[in-house]
């Protein structure tokens, strides 16, 4: 009984800052524990993994282990391969790099890889399991053709054909995001919150991104309406927001046959459910309605 | 005699990171010091720019001192006013901020200001400078309409008719390539320089830009391209400064009428040799010429 009961397995998404474990009983999830992104870890994967579970090992040890993400990079636990794209459930769920650890059979998934439409690579790590996870979830994602936006700091577009990965595009806006507001001189640190000012720049920004082709020459306006038209220090964080999630959506509608399936309703967003209402919102002022999925649930869904 | 000799002017662009200070004695050059940038001496201005002459102040006093850039700034020395657009060089002169220090007459410029083509406010600090220096060096620049370039962290593109700048726009397109380049997951740390490599990124990176409205989406392939397709670590900052610059000029070209005029040898560049020649590239792929003046001449010019 007390056997039966210990039984767990441990599944989790190793990501560049965070490394997030579930322990899953009966395909329940009971516990779970953050441990350090593979940035911090590098060099020191496995040590890292096992000080994050110790708590649960001391108990017992899993029956299986899965990881997506960035434990399968070439500076992570151990490197996992890239399927390439148009790919399945099946052929990436045979693609993950097995091994085991300290005689538990570890699986660390593979990511994907597909040619862009000008020919350069593209990659991706962690996101494939959302977006599989997310079709198993929901069959009907996983027929017909469907968009699936996955925002992060790099953002994936993925085109889903029945049920296969058959292109995506990274556009790293979050990262970009974050750079000019935290380290650039359009940003400006914020003393008090303020998120009426915020949530007005990222209206601004929207706004401004429906002109297309002027991303760079409308950065500027960031720091010169904050210095000499009264926007306060959270406007500029809005703003830049805006401006860029605007801009994204503007070039993937113009530019890839990503959103011109003339359905109204295969557009899906996976992830962080702030950013998910902000490229909602984006896609809306388009004319693209679109529907949010929970983030972990996918991941959740995608590791059983 | 010596009284004679020892007469001298002191004139000097002060900029964020840097302050460059010139000796002049009779019209001509005869020594330079370099100090910290306003940013640096942030609240203590006054000290650092004494410190800065001491060794000429130990001689004699200078008859007259004269700065640029952002010692005008609300955190620089004394603030100086931003003169409206149009302003031609007679308006912008008696804008200065003047006063007396130790005994010395000293004037700090006036920044320029104008409202761009979104309602939004631009400002510029020390180009101006050099916009009007530019003009008193070659008379022929204030006839007839033209577009002068000044490549920096924040690029200035300002049309300049019959001697008056009447509007310009900033893209802020040199401090965005350094943060991608130096801290993005998208560059990469040279281990010793590829002079190559580096110059064909900045062609691919050009070429890529000439698809417009595709930069979001072009920027992982700085990452993708080293981590899948075997370019080398000096690539990617090569392809980035191709990208941003091809970009930057495609905004240009295509969304105002700034650079429409007609004539084939109306683009002036002023600045930083290394950085006006990639502009000059950028803006020959698309068929225009342009001219390239000296950034120092054109500042001590706008000076005297």
């Amino acid at each position: 009984m007390t056997n039966l009961l210990s039984r767990y397995e441990v599944v989790g998404d190793w990501g560049t800052s965070r490394l997030r474990l579930f322990r899953i009983e009966q395909g329940r999830v009971t516990a779970r524990h953050d441990g350090p992104g593979i940035a911090a870890a590098a060099g020191q994967a496995e040590a890292a993994f096992a000080a994050t579970i110790a708590p649960w090992l001391e108990e017992a040890a899993p029956t299986e282990i899965r990881l997506c993400g960035m434990a399968g990079a070439r500076d992570g636990w151990v490197e996992a391969p890239y399927a390439d794209c148009p790919a399945d459930a099946a052929t990436w769920r045979a693609a993950a790099a097995r091994f085991d650890w300290r005689g538990v059979p570890v699986a660390i998934m593979a990511g994907l890889a597909c040619t862009g439409t000008t020919g350069a690579p593209d990659l991706m790590r962690g996101e494939e399991t959302q977006i599989f996870g997310a079709i198993a979830r929901d069959p009907a994602l996983g027929q017909g053709r469907r968009l699936i936006v996955l925002p992060g700091t790099h953002n994936k577009w993925a085109v889903v054909q029945d049920g296969r990965v058959t292109s995506f595009r990274t556009m790293p806006t979050g990262e970009l995001f974050a750079l000019l507001r935290d380290r650039s001189t359009l940003g400006a640190p914020a003393d008090r919150p303020d998120p009426a000012q915020e949530a007005q720049g990222f209206a601004d920004g929207l706004r401004r991104a429906e002109e297309e082709g002027r991303l760079l020459s409308s950065l500027f306006a960031a720091r010169s309406m904050r210095l000499r038209a009264g926007r306060s220090a959270d406007w500029p964080a809005g703003y830049l927001s805006g401006l860029l999630i605007g801009s994204e959506v503007a070039e993937i509608l113009a530019t890839s046959g990503l959103a011109t399936s003339g359905q109204a309703d295969d557009i899906w967003l996976i992830g962080d459910a702030r950013l998910s209402v902000r490229y909602a919102q984006a896609l809306g002022r388009r004319g693209v309605p679109s529907e949010t999925l929970d983030g972990d649930a996918c991941s959740l869904a995608g590791l059983s």
